[in-house]
């Protein structure tokens, strides 16, 4: 199993987490997103969209799309409940969190956006409306499906544990704030998400973001 | 089985359409989505994120997200191919489909947009970058999936089949023009997505997208 990866990417780090917590063996096959490395033909064999995470399990067999890895590895295992709640937070999660702290985020720190451009201002005001949708969910709830520990949390705590970076207080929170720490107090929890490096910046960037 | 549907989004038809080739019952609760209906603290119980469409299944238990829905529907159906792949495209569709082409027809129509908007533009550029990877997949494809119709289709469906209705060009993308074909071509296929009504133009809407 090889996971085409890159270590500053939210999106490949909540595939990280779930292979951590399943002591999966892999291959880390780093790719320098903002090196180039997604613009090749060969990348475009690996995924046409040119984003990562992509898993090739078995090999020569590609699969796309962050929250689709993590439903396919999460399968047979607690990690995924029966319940197509877990769907509905992944889609909400790819719709709605990532466009909005996650996108947020990645442009304030690499200078594509400045905080108080009108696009900033409007993504700040979309991200607090989905934590308090996230924060008002978990006020009677340990986890977001079933109880307990999901593939769910691991795909909204992606981007959402990071949230501050993109200037976001979530001191309003509190049973947001709780859940974060629920998840990582979980067994096998790990955190190796990397800052984003000096050729994320706009203008030293080549990239699909540029 | 209830479904909260709004008869002019693309979201909805496509629930609409797995329904119906599934030959299910179930009843339509219309929600006016531009006549507030999905801003009272009512429809905050049955969907926070307020959109459309929720299926209510059994009562009492709301499912949001319309690809959710599609793959709770298609569950143990011929529908719901037992490939990861499915979920590749569904997460695809809502995160590169709907916020290119499909926001871009919505904001045209409805007059949030002109065509020749700097957003516009950007919507329209990678709204084909979308049709492109869409007709390279088809290529040497009959379906998304694993060479049989299926829920990715459906998804997929929704949104592409009325890209020309954001002024977007398909003559380019004979693969995916043919694959529109044979989807309506299915057994069972119904297209009722009606237009948008006069209360969704900007200035006369009252909804989450003013």
């Amino acid at each position: 199993m090889k996971l085409y990866d890159y270590a500053a990417s939210a999106n490949c780090y909540k595939v990280r987490l779930l292979l951590a917590q399943l002591s999966a063996e892999y291959e880390r096959v780093p790719v320098d997103i903002f090196g180039g490395d997604t613009l090749t033909e060969e990348f475009a064999a690996i995924n046409p969209g040119r984003t990562t995470p992509v898993l090739e399990d078995p090999p020569g067999t590609f699969l796309q799309e962050s929250n689709a890895i993590l439903l396919h590895l999460g399968r047979g295992t607690p990690f995924l409940p029966d319940d197509p709640q877990v769907y509905r937070w992944l889609f909400y999660e790819q719709a709605d969190v990532v466009p909005t702290m996650g996108g947020l985020r990645f442009r304030l720190i690499t200078g594509r956006l400045a905080p108080d451009d009108a696009e900033s201002l409007r993504r700040r005001a979309a991200s607090y409306e989905v934590l308090e949708l996230l924060d008002a969910h978990l006020a009677a709830r340990e986890f977001f499906v079933g109880g307990r520990y999901s593939v769910a949390d691991i795909g909204i705590y992606g981007y959402v544990h990071v949230a501050g970076e993109a200037g976001l207080d979530l001191q309003p929170y509190p049973a947001l704030r709780a859940w974060l720490e629920r998840v990582q107090s979980q067994p096998g929890y790990v955190n190796d998400l990397e800052p984003y490096p000096p050729n994320s910046r706009v203008g030293a960037s080549r990239s699909i973001y540029d």
